[in-house]
């Protein structure tokens, strides 16, 4: 692709466009992340781009469940790691939590290059130092963040086939998962366990943002940053959390784009 | 991808996007065509995956300025030939215009391969035989459809570097060009040198959708479906044409779907 201007006006929106057609090329992405990222943007670009206020609020309330939680886990995919993978794993570090490589469409290689991407971005992590605001030993914080996903000794129950699998120790035991951009049959089976589900999907109409415990209507990287920020500096603990009224709100934003013109 | 069951209530998405990938490994396809695809498949997720009445109207509209045009072309990128390349031949033998492959993303290697993937569809089509309600001779009419794009002998004025490459005889000369999926930036070139431009695109948000002479609203395939149909039966002639009216109309369309939850 060509070389996009610093002040192009949509030039998050182009480079991440262009980050995941590099990693299509090296085989990490499944056939259909593509297209499920053409289908995010078209949802970006009727919420304006933006954090809303509302999203601010799931992001909140997510990094206060995570911290909550007694074996919270990040589970990613292969646009997550591509798009989002540094500043996960600067939250994975702060909560110190394991990252978990988890595919719907799931293939050995593929696992194997998400996990080699993850683990030089790991290092990236650490080298780049610590985020404003952090006051533990960074380079350990980091350092200590597992990356899991290659055992396949734990089954996802309720689910069939390659989609079932995890790790025992990962999402197996987990009482809470961060899954940014999950498939609807796999939030349901980890509801169906007793699982908190946390989930980042930018279509406020998704079977996986209907029925996650909390919904973070926003894109994955833009959301990512921002959980980087809410995890450091953060206090409030978990609340009774109304699901529905941040995807009416989504909603809202995104009809109120359509009606603007 | 895994095969679709007849009966599921998505399969012609599920297909659509089989094709694509297919195509994709081809070599077929721009890197963006698989994200754009999915934007579009957001859109008509939003519009209920359903020819709207105003789109009808805006399907006759442009079967109607086809057929009143003195040199009509059609025009096709990777996408469209892919999903809609038999329906469009049929449309060109009714109307009796050439098909001109026309790329965004222009490389010689592409071209070539969709212009024989094309000539494939049109002994397809050929073989098929006539559509309902075609008297003419349909062997002839198939086999008289021109397949134009790899001359580069004319320039659209306006645009620079490939994107601006066609053909003289083809986009060149045209006073009407029927361009499924088109870019904003080539829309309004074709516009300010005066021709009429009728596109079909999800977006009605879209620059393209925004400055076509008239737009139709609808996924490329179901679109050109009912285009055909239209070219054998419709009877009307072009109108005074409100195309702020059909966009209005699919823009309420989908923030009466983002509502109706």
């Amino acid at each position: 692709m060509a070389k996009i201007s610093e002040s192009h006006p949509r030039r998050d929106s182009l480079l991440a466009r262009q980050k995941l057609v590099d990693a299509a090329e090296r085989g990490l992405l499944a056939e259909s992340a593509m297209i499920a990222h053409g289908r995010g943007e078209a949802y970006d670009y009727l919420l304006g781009e933006q954090t809303t206020e509302s999203s601010l609020l799931a992001i909140r309330e997510v990094v206060a469940r995570l911290r909550a939680a007694a074996r919270p886990v990040i589970s990613v995919n292969g646009n997550t790691v591509v798009l989002a993978g540094e500043n996960l794993i600067r939250v994975a570090a702060v909560i110190q939590c394991p990252i978990e490589v988890n595919l719907y469409y799931r293939s050995p290689e593929r696992v194997a290059g998400l996990l080699s991407l993850l683990s030089k971005q790991r290092e990236e992590v650490r080298n780049k130092g610590a985020p404003e605001g952090y006051t533990g030993d960074w380079f350990d914080a980091v350092g200590s963040v597992r990356l899991m996903g290659a055992e396949e000794d734990g089954r996802i129950e309720g689910l069939l086939g390659p989609r079932s699998i995890c790790s025992a120790e990962g999402i197996g035991s987990a009482d809470t998962v961060l899954i940014p951009l999950e498939d609807g049959d796999r939030c349901e089976a980890l509801i169906d366990l007793g699982k908190e589900v946390l989930v980042i999907d930018l279509n406020p109409l998704s079977r996986t943002s209907m029925m996650a415990s909390v919904t973070i209507v926003d894109e994955v990287a833009r959301a990512s940053e921002a959980l980087v920020r809410e995890t450091i500096t953060g206090q409030s603990g978990p609340t009774q959390w109304d699901n529905q009224r941040v995807l009416r709100d989504a909603l809202d934003t995104m009809a109120g784009a359509l009606e603007r013109v």
